[in-house]
């Protein structure tokens, strides 16, 4: 658990349950009980489904028991738009799968993230592709709805921007919509650069208080909201603290095999929290990394999840006119 | 009232209480009993104090009991931004005016409008603009909010884009954070092309239904949100229906010395609406009028009002430094 | 040519070929010499194919020799994405048949307007969705450029905001790059509400000066630019004094019969372009009249028309998959 | 030279001259022949000129002969507007040092950089905010520009959306327009997080080619264009592999005592380059490093550099009224 323990010693935390599952059992070699994981790899991606069983797991995991699940696809990095399509088919199915079966209240979708920091942005422009519907259904008539779900859409900004907690805006939003679900979109934070906008995680217990980009967001979750909160995430950016930390650890693994470097590993462990944060002054752990092309990868991510919620959720939407949906 | 009754026949209304009162005025060519109304000139521009006192006056200038100030001034059109600031400062004094003296509740202002659409995003771009500190407040540090007053803003988008009614996702935020006032600023309907991008109208009594471009918006008033609503707008279009109005008016005008003529304008008056309609299809009325520099405008426009706002709330803000504070 | 006449006299132009056509026909009775008119009418759209012969047509019809294709398609409005479809296809296959043979110089795309005012920026927006390619082009690699044409592709912006003209700026990029051919994609002004965000032109001869929204467009063809000028634009305003006009003259039909009334006409008939220019004071000729809801409309238009050039100019991208390709 | 060694492997450059003469004096402990360096410490920022006076010195910083005059302001990251205002008339005055004196010809300000990802926006936004003058002299009005310079801007986008070099687009540009200077604006990588959004580079020496974030620049100087060109440049970010090799140095720091380590040192020296890739892939050199605020960041330094440039090109322009011009 030193990772965890490192990034928390500098208020950082593992947006993705399957990494934490990684370096959890990483270190500890061994499988961590109240946590089962199925993979299943495919030609184009992998797909992992993290289930916290128990309180046991909670507490290792460090965060709430339910599903978590992991579409891992370096290739959605190209821009081979069928493989985009392909992986917005794996979303769509995945999302489906945890959708309430209520179809008469609508289904309230939250952009979170701030639209004038790029890698921050995803939230909102998958509010801004998807498709919302619920003011057509507020008109009664049954030819413009049919085979489509009641959606509406927002994304409330940042504190810095609004003065007022993205929780604040959203729990005001619910209790006047009443909606059956919400399901929140968010940039996270990665552990491995590998990560960056080539993951995305499906969660269905919505999202913990200080995750995401900036840990800066408060829980959104059926405890908090009062209705299930199903949250779609993507890394968008690593901390610089992890990459300091690894270049750390990479250095020393060159050194195992010698006798005085591992007495030297062992004595030194607690100094390299200190060496980080002295590493990224003035800005400690503010400080993230992104690929220069964050832009055009945010766009393509957005476009794909965009897709699969619109796919998910409207049974007359189909992949083929998919693409015609979104705006 | 023949031209409102003609808006009202195409769902159309008066925004500014100034040009109704005008239009009362003008063809009655008497006093509106229930209505009082003071003028001040000056070099730059011309204040109007319109002051709805009773149910009376209220129903034939079709919006509630209340003070309506406007400020007039074609010279804001111009990118004199000396006069840019003298406005401002008029604006401050009188929004100043009729603040509550509460303090110690937070004041939330809220951008109305379609941030897409050029002239309906004066609201949007005031909030971008605006000074916002209700999160400084939440870290309790005097030294940080000395001086300020607590504010917050929000821009909720408009129903095409969120499929919520903005009335809902105001009064959701107004019941979480409990302000003492809430200042809506919202882009409106000229019965005047002189008045695009040139007059700004305060009102104690908030958004009425129906108002703004589009005549969409729902009524944002003490009535609906339980807390005071200051309502700043200004006209950024004229409805393309009151263009074509005016151009038969003015035209017919032309020969109200003759006698046939006369009998003639009397027979046609009802015909004018379906006219009207015709020369508009299919667009009907929902076709603006604006400048083609309405960008421009709209963005001095929002700075003006930007900083007259945040000139009035912030002790600590003044004239030669509220720049400073704008975004 | 009344209309064209008055446009004149307002500084105004006619953007669209097919208007200018329908005009002088209209009020002549009689075919023009010089010019000719096929249609084509289908179930979603009419094609019409207007061609200027010689000199003679281009003096009667204010524009040079030339192909002028119009696809009129009102349910371009609509929100009907397979529709958007057809009409993309269309589009593609008019554009096919205008360009070069030479595939092995660059084919630069302009989008003329300004980004800031919602209805100017259809250029703007085309250039944002379209493939470029010019940049795979030089790094030399078959295997990424097999199938696809050399494209590059940019918005100017307006005079106001750079401070040079568009001409410049354009031939500037042309010396350098030496395409083979230019697309320039702007926003028209129509004579008829109708036309809005509903029609669109192909012309083979460039962009006119003067003509475009707030017709303040440096002519952009193969004169200037010294290589050949496909212009395709479509209308997004109409100008308001057209509006005043279009009322006047409606108004006035209503009483052909009578004799007095003609009379009147006859005399008034030089009036009306005064009477207009009062109506629209202060702005006079700078004032359009658009849609509220013209931010969807240029969107949707704005996808068409870069789906259109993008399956016109690359092989490799097809109908099924050229929503893949766009931005 | 170490440091410059290991990025040049990388397929890096040290942007800022100030940081390439510190890297260098810090590993030689010596003055470096050809470079003069003068440094002038104030309360809230200090000046560093260095200048480079023959090829030897050229050689040695890696960039060509010429001024180059270094604000660096970690006050600038704070909030305080009048400190911005104190930094934005210091860049004026020293911009003002380096004008040519004639003043007949226009002054082409240029923002390079990408307006779709946050901390390369930096140039792009300075010409957004930036006063634009030249379609004023155009009207040969003199009471318009009395007291102004001809000013024009552009900013010329990235390769990857226009497919067309920056340096063929602003060639082209000077070509037609004939301006007397380029005065370039640029997001910047820097060697060290402090420097991140808090100093500002002018040098009369223009835009070395490879420079800038992606070091994917194009020269862009007297040499290219035809004539003089000042590039002012700011670091908004510090490229990861710095960050991955600081750690390891840092690292290996608290070791020198030993002289085992020392011998390591010697030894493992050239590992770090591949070492740090390891780390970085499978991004390697694209991946960049910024604080979270870069947005805010961002604007503050577009204003002042904005601010800066006005003030300096126009003798109308005061410190007490520049706000008023600003876009």
């Amino acid at each position: 658990m030193a990772i965890m323990k490192f990034l928390n010693s500098l208020g950082l935390t593992i947006d993705l349950a399957i990494e934490a599952h990684e370096l959890l059992r990483g270190e500890a070699g061994i499988e961590i009980s109240g946590v089962k994981v199925i993979k299943d790899k495919k030609d184009n991606f992998e797909l992992t489904r993290v289930e916290i069983l128990n309180e046991h797991g909670a507490a290792q995991m460090q965060r709430p028991i339910g599903k978590y699940i992991t579409i891992d696809a370096p290739i959605l990095r190209s821009q081979n738009k069928s493989i985009h399509k392909e992986i917005m088919l794996i979303l769509s199915e995945e999302l489906k799968s945890l959708l309430p079966l209520d179809n008469n209240r609508p289904i309230l979708i939250v952009g979170l993230g701030n639209w004038h920091a790029t890698p921050d942005a995803l939230g909102p422009k998958v509010v801004d592709y998807v498709l919302v519907t619920r003011h057509l259904f507020n008109l009664n008539n049954n030819s413009l709805t049919q085979g489509f779900r009641n959606v509406a859409a927002i994304s409330p900004g940042v504190l810095g921007i609004t003065g007022i907690e993205t929780v604040e805006i959203i729990k005001g939003i619910v209790d006047k919509i009443n909606p059956s679900l919400v399901i929140a979109v968010d940039a996270l934070a990665a552990a491995n650069v590998e990560r960056i906008c080539s993951s995305i995680q499906l969660a269905d217990t919505g999202i913990s208080p200080g995750s995401g980009i900036g840990n800066r967001r408060p829980g959104l979750n059926k405890e908090v909201l009062g209705v299930p909160v199903i949250a779609i995430g993507c890394p968008t950016v690593v901390n610089a603290a992890i990459i300091a930390k690894n270049t750390i650890e990479m250095f020393l693994n060159k050194f195992t095999s010698s006798k005085q470097f591992y007495q030297f590993l062992k004595t030194y462990q607690e100094g390299i929290a200190t060496l980080v944060r002295e590493v990224l002054e003035p800005y400690s752990n503010t400080l993230t990394v992104t690929p220069k092309e964050i832009d055009v990868l945010i766009l393509n991510l957005a476009k794909v999840i965009a897709g699969g919620i619109t796919l998910a959720l409207h049974e007359s939407v189909k992949p083929e006119n998919v693409d015609m949906y979104l705006n």
